[in-house]
Formats: structure tokens, C-alpha cells, sequence
């Protein structure tokens, strides 16, 4: 059976640092580790490897990756407006996001991802059944979270005035009865495949939306996944709209619990990290999104020292501009030492692997099946080659993994015990063949992004206190 | 003639984006730029590529590649304590860790570097010897500043007291004479080969050190090289030291000029950046590197914005890990967006594309040689292949190099008209039997570093008002 294996004198992380043990798979779950253990299945050589329990990406946008490379450095809000102008996506279209998603996720030691996905309007069920496909296929674990929203994406943005118009309850409703059919078509966690109520954030969502959530999430027993004060911007709006922090009526809501992961996280102040600390939500913090758009510097050592569970993601590839899982570790673990001159408060390495790999398993309250190399949890697992060049010289593996520029180095991965990699080679989709439907895929807007919205950028400005200057210096080198 | 040949039909940047040009090279030179040019040599096809002018990787120290991976998170004063107990390397290893240096720089868009050189006591000359011949086999731009310093590493920390062990007139002379042996050996401007004196920094050198190299680059018009307060620890120490900032200090020996480029330049303050402006002088930026060792943000909006010159270097590998350039260019282009919210300051990609390639030749004076695709300048060249893995889905190329995440996409590449890279390979160095060379040369103590200095410790936390704090924080997870 190809989901019983056994790898043989391969380097794992220990207490004391690394050791060399023999490890078990049966079934797809690891039934033993130690050292010389017999044989079940086909026997793998481990020796020049390391292995690890695969990451999780823990929050992206599978169809930005066909704007990838396309929005100039812009803040959230304007960033959004060009974003929404871009076309919707086929399902097919969709399909191939996912696919090419997964297949950057995997090739980065990625076993499982969060896609908040973004619904193309009037296809909303068509799109979600698209990308379930993808990552059944390409076979990497996925939870998907539909991008719900009621409120029109002007209410978005602070104006001064609590009110806007707000979502109808019909409008609500048909939201969540959406929701409701995507959960009994695709949650299917026997296979690898879940699905999670993913409300934009409080900016676009009604609080009956929230509740809606939180209501579907006890009767199936789902994750809740949302965005969080991404943005100085939303930080101000929480204040005008609630009266309070957005961490503070999420939880008046009900809408954070152990199963809750939040991404983003930026804009928090320590009452807000206390808070978020005792409901046992997760922030998934994505370094390079929060870069790119200036968003901000999430306090990712606050998190760690209040007890906050925290994990990675790459977030969206219009954001990004890419799903090397990796890279947004290496920055989520080093973008913080110069917050805090105690450098003892600094994330160590193995930290930084426990929080991409057991942080991720946590938010989606996976944390009993997969994110560890302990017995009886599934071989979600990682195989990385300590030879390769981008390895050289050879010194510490997980130095070198996590702080390095490492490329393509996954000798093999398993998802559940199913061979997904192998040879540093996709087994499960064609990457040569998968390019060519990219590129016939496209449509023609990916080569030229829509204008920024003047009526926007104008709102912008005032809420955030930029002057009003002429757009001269816009272009300005 | 391999170093005249025509490139047809390639995208190049124009003021308005991009256009599709002809570029003739004749004698290494660039001939003409333009539509429809007749061919000259070699003629080679552009269609799909974009062409850049090389990047300059404007930092990096060369022998640190042995110590990739190697020194666990710690501010770059304890960091530095593991570094230099780290054994010193023959001159092979040396050699072997400069042909290594350079292959990563060419096979991320960098035709030239700056070699800060950390010399092998007893062997200085020799250190300087294989480097040069490394980097006149592989064919890469190299400017190699010999790291020197005439005071004693327990010198660079503030004390509280001004004095300490200063070097005698007959050492800095003797480093000096080294210095200028080094100038008459290998300063080959004509083959693509610079030396510029490289003081480590006002915390290890004299202040006769500092006037010597002035005096040096004088006669033989030569660039000047060191770092500028890269820590707060530094920026301590000069107030201690000389009563101001650690830049008064330099402009007022006369040390900073308009072919001094200054590594780092993290803890400067308004007044300082307005006397650098002033000068002339160039920031290195070094983002992985501050990052990595919580060095701090550099203020690269200000250092814009006052018009000082400002390009970026990948720093040694023992604080980085590796010597992908497109990497740093990546996250000193992003770096800076949350430290602003006038996103219109934000760096463009054109600007940061230039600040790596023009940028960089300003720091050498060599503005007028490379630099840009200007008619006169020489064939320092990078063609992209926008059809890469890591480039789909084509949208804008400079948003995908930039941005992106981009591997081993350089279809070819040339140093004064020389072909480096043709179809991804290296010509001048088998990478293979590199690896191989690599993997023999290395030593022992590659795999485990050195302790952490107590003494030194201990000291540092004193200065940095660090709790006396018990050691049993510093592994908490």
C-alpha cells in the first residue's frame, strides 16, 4: 500500500536540537518513531534529509494569483478598489488559481492551506466547487472559506458617520443559505477537504452575517476564519461604527473561539491582545501582504508573550506576489527582532517551524490530527533534501530552511500518507502541463490593471489625513 | 566577436512603462538602442525577455558563505562574538566562498558586488589574491574592499568612559601599507576589478585608520567603503566616543565623498541625513540583514526624499542567509511602505530597479560606465524570461521581478559584453563541480557554531539596558 512506508534513519527536530530516528506510516498515520524500527511498506532512505510536519498557509486568496504581479504598491483600501475592478473569474479560471496555489504551497512545504476565497458573482456555489476540486485532485489539505459579504464596499472605509447603507436582512439571508449549501456539498474533513463560514471582516459584514456564522459553525461544527484590523484605517472605523475595538465587538458577538483564525492582526492595542488571548482565536500573520501594502507591522511578539496562538500565510497573490510558503515564514521570523531589543524575546527557530507547522494545525482545530510528528497523527510530512545547493554548506538544517533562500529542495511529501511529491516532482498534477493552461487561461486584463478610482483615493486621503495635494507627486521617482 | 551582438525585438523600461527595442553591443559597448537596428554579430532573440541593466549586490562579505545558517537570531554585536571565535578559512576556502558569492549574485540579476573582505589574519594578501582570481574567473564586476581595523573588537561597544585600547601609529600604518599593497596588486579598473579601502567602521578603527584610506583613494582614485551605524549600540558609542553623531564624525575627517558608500546607515536622525545628502555619499541597504539581526528599520523614505543616493546589497551570508539580490531588492522596495502612510512616497518599482542598478554604479563612480541601458555604457546586461514558472501569469514583468518571487529566470546575462549565463547556466563556473568543491572544502565547525560569549554578554546587556535577566529566558519557545 502506497500510504504505508517507513522512512529509515532520517533527521528529525528534537528537544536538544535534531536526531536521527526510522519513522513509521501506516495507513497514512504515523504508527511509530524511533530508532531501528522494522520495515512496513516501502522502506525510504532518509539519510542527508530532514524531516518535518508540514506547514500550513494559513490564510490566501486562491484566485489572485492571476494578479499576481499586476497592482503597483498601493495601501489596502486603494489596492481593493483597483482589485475589485478586475474581471471575475470562470470557474475554470478558478479551478487553475487553485490548482497553481496549491502547487506553489506544496513545493514550499506547504501540506495545507486556508483559501479565503473569492466568489465570482452569480457563481458563487460554481467557484467553490471549482477550487474543492483543485485541491482534491492535486491532493494537499485545504479549508476553504468562502469570502461572504452584505454590505456594499463603500461602507468599508470611515466617513465620519456611523451609518451607510446597510445590508437588508434578505440579503443576509441569502448569504448564509449560500454558505449552508457549500458546507454539505464540500465539508468533507474525512477527505482532506473543509469548508469554513470566511465573512470579509466587520468593515463589509452586518452583524447578522457574524451571527449567521457562528450559528452554522455550531451546527456542522465548522472553523470561522475572517479578516482582522488589517489597517489603520479599519482600527478607526471599529471606533466610529461600534464605539469600540474590532477585537472587542467581535467578541461581544461571539465571534471568536478556538476554532476562529484572524488574519492580519495589525492594528491591535495590548487590551485587545489580553482579550484575544483568553478566547483562544488565531492570528495568522502575513509579513509580506502587510509589507507590500504598507499596512503595518503586526505586534507578532505581544501575541506570542500574551499566549495568542500565531501561524503564517502568504495571503493573496495580488499581495504577495507569490505562495512560497517559506518566504512568508522566513519574514514572519525575522521582521520582528527590531520591535523589541530584548532579543531573548525573539522567535527561535524551532519556534518558527512549531507556529507554520502545529500554530496553523490549532486555528483550524486540527491540532489533534496533523502539525506534529507524534504518533497517531496523520502523515501530513515533509521531506527536505540537506544536499541541495541552496543548502550549502550544510550547517544548521533549520537555519538554513528557515533564514535561507531554499528552492525547490522537497525530496518528498505525503498529505494523510498520499504521496504528493516525489523527486522534487508534483505527482499528483503536471506542473509543464498546468503552465500551458495558465497561459491559455488568462484573459487580457492581467497585463493591464484597471485605474485607481479617483472618487476613492480622494475619500482615502481625507479619512486618513493626507492632504489633498495634487497627484504630482504620485509618480514622482 | 562573443562581445558584439544585437538583441532584437527584447521589452526594455521606457518612460512610459515598457517598449520593445533593438539593442546593438558592439566590442562589450552598447552601440544603439532602437527599432528595427540592423544586426551586428550575434543576433539573438528578445521576444518574451525583458532586459535590464545588471543590479550591483552593493554589500556582502564573502567568506561569511561558510557560516550560512550557522549563528542562531542575536543583535549583530553578540552575533559578531560567535562570528569572529568562527576558525578563519585558508585561501582556498576563501576562493571557493567568493566564486560561490558570485554565482548567487549573477543567478539573481547581479553583475556586480561589493566585496566588504574579511581578511584571514596572517594571510591578508592572500585573502585578497584568490577573491580577485574568483571573481576574474567568473566573470562578475567585483569592487573588493578589504576589511580592515586597527583596534581591538572589545573597542566597539560603549563603555560609559571615552578611552579604551587604541591602536598604535605602527599598526595603523601597517594596516595601511597592506592596504596599499592590495591597490598595486588588484586594482584593475580596465578588467572589471576595483579595490577600495574598507575600514570596518569608526567603532574599530582609528581615526588615523579612517585619513589614511582618505589619503589612499586620493592617489589612486580609488571608491571608500565601510559600514555606517548599523546598530543603536553605535550610535551610542560615537556620541560617547566623539561627542557626535557617528556622521558629523566621518564628514568631519573628510570620509564621506561622492564615491563613499556606507553600509546599513540604520540609526541616523534628520540632521544627519540632510549632512549626508550633502556629501554625496551612498546608503547600502541591507534589509534581510537588519531584519535578521534586529538591527533596526533604516529610514530609506527620508534618505529619498533628502536626495541621498540609496541602492541595496544582500550583506554577508551569517546574516542573511544567502545572496539572492532580487530578494533584497524585493523587501527594501517593501520594507519601508508601513513607516509612511503617504503611500505616494512609496518606492515605484522603476525607482527601486534603478536604485539597484544605477544606484549602485553612483556608489562606485562608476555612474558613467554602468548603470542604466545608455548608448557608451558597457554591456552590463540581464534578460529575463517573462514565459518562467515564476513569472506566470506575465502580467507586469517589473511587478513579477520586483515583487514576485522569482527563480532562476535569467535566460542570459553579460559583464562588459562578456556572456556570464546563456540558458540559465553559468559559462564561466560549473555549478555542479562548485557544489561538489564546496562540500569537500568545508570544515568542521560549519555544523555547530561557536558558544555565545558570556563576558560579552553580559556586557552588552549592560550597555543596552537590558535586564541582568537569568539565561533562562534566552530558549524559551
Amino acid at each position: 500500500m502506497s500510504q504505508t512506508f517507513t522512512l529509515q534513519s532520517v533527521l528529525v527536530l528534537s528537544e536538544a536540537g535534531y536526531q536521527t530516528q526510522d519513522v513509521q506510516v501506516r495507513e497514512g498515520i504515523i504508527a511509530a518513531i524511533g530508532p531501528n524500527l522494522s520495515v512496513i511498506g516501502e522502506p525510504i532512505d532518509g539519510r542527508g534529509k530532514l524531516l518535518l510536519p508540514g506547514f500550513v498557509n494559513a490564510h490566501t486568496h486562491s484566485p489572485e494569483m492571476w494578479c499576481r504581479g499586476l497592482i503597483p504598491p498601493l495601501p489596502l483600501e486603494l489596492w481593493l478598489g483597483v482589485l475589485y475592478q478586475c474581471p471575475p473569474l470562470t470557474p475554470e479560471q478558478t479551478y487553475l488559481a487553485a490548482l497553481w496555489t496549491a502547487a506553489e504551497t506544496l513545493l514550499s512545504g506547504g501540506t495545507t492551506l486556508v483559501d479565503h476565497l473569492i466568489l465570482t458573482p452569480g457563481q458563487e456555489l460554481e467557484t467553490i466547487a471549482a477550487a474543492a476540486q483543485a485541491y482534491q485532485e492535486i491532493g494537499i489539505r485545504a479549508c476553504i472559506a468562502p469570502l461572504i459579504q452584505d454590505h456594499p464596499m463603500a461602507v468599508g472605509l470611515p466617513t465620519g458617520q456611523a451609518s451607510g447603507q446597510l445590508a437588508t436582512t434578505r440579503q443576509t439571508q441569502a448569504v448564509l443559505e449560500l454558505m449552508e449549501t457549500a458546507v454539505q456539498r464540500h465539508h468533507q474533513p474525512a477527505d482532506g477537504l473543509y469548508i469554513a463560514p470566511g465573512p470579509t471582516g466587520f468593515q463589509l459584514c452586518s452583524e447578522a452575517l457574524f451571527e449567521g456564522c457562528v450559528e452554522l459553525s455550531q451546527r456542522y461544527d465548522l472553523c470561522l476564519h475572517t479578516h482582522l484590523l488589517e489597517t489603520r484605517a479599519q482600527q478607526m472605523l471599529a471606533y466610529e461604527r461600534y464605539g469600540v475595538s474590532g477585537v472587542e465587538y467581535l467578541n461581544r458577538i461571539g465571534f471568536l473561539g478556538s476554532k476562529t483564525s484572524l488574519a492580519h492582526g495589525v492594528w491591535l492595542d495590548d487590551s485587545d491582545i489580553d482579550l484575544l488571548a483568553m478566547t483562544g482565536a488565531t492570528i495568522v500573520h502575513n509579513p509580506l501582504s502587510n509589507l507590500r501594502l504598507g499596512s503595518g507591522i503586526a505586534p507578532l511578539l505581544k501575541y506570542r508573550q500574551a499566549g495568542v496562538n500565531v501561524t503564517f500565510g502568504c495571503d493573496g497573490s495580488a499581495s504577495n506576489d507569490g505562495q512560497d510558503l517559506l518566504e512568508a515564514i522566513k519574514l514572519g521570523t525575522m521582521l520582528h527582532n527590531p520591535t523589541d531589543f530584548e532579543y531573548r524575546n525573539w522567535l527561535s527557530l524551532p519556534t518558527a517551524a512549531s507556529m507554520a507547522s502545529l500554530g496553523g494545525a490549532k486555528g483550524l482545530g486540527l491540532q489533534e490530527e496533523i502539525g506534529s510528528l507524534t504518533v497517531g497523527k496523520q502523515a501530513d510530512l515533509v521531506l527536505y533534501d540537506l544536499s541541495d545547493w541552496s543548502m550549502l554548506p550544510a550547517s544548521d538544517p533549520l537555519g538554513l530552511l528557515l533564514l535561507g533562500r531554499p528552492v525547490n529542495l522537497i525530496d518528498r511529501l505525503w498529505v494523510g500518507g498520499r504521496p504528493i511529491l516525489q523527486d522534487r516532482q508534483l505527482k499528483t498534477v503536471e506542473l509543464a502541463n498546468l503552465r500551458q493552461r495558465l497561459l491559455q487561461g488568462r484573459s487580457e486584463w492581467v497585463t493591464a490593471p484597471p485605474a485607481l478610482n479617483q472618487a476613492l483615493e480622494e475619500q482615502y486621503r481625507a479619512v486618513m489625513g493626507l492632504g489633498a495635494g495634487a497627484k504630482a507627486s504620485a509618480g514622482k521617482n
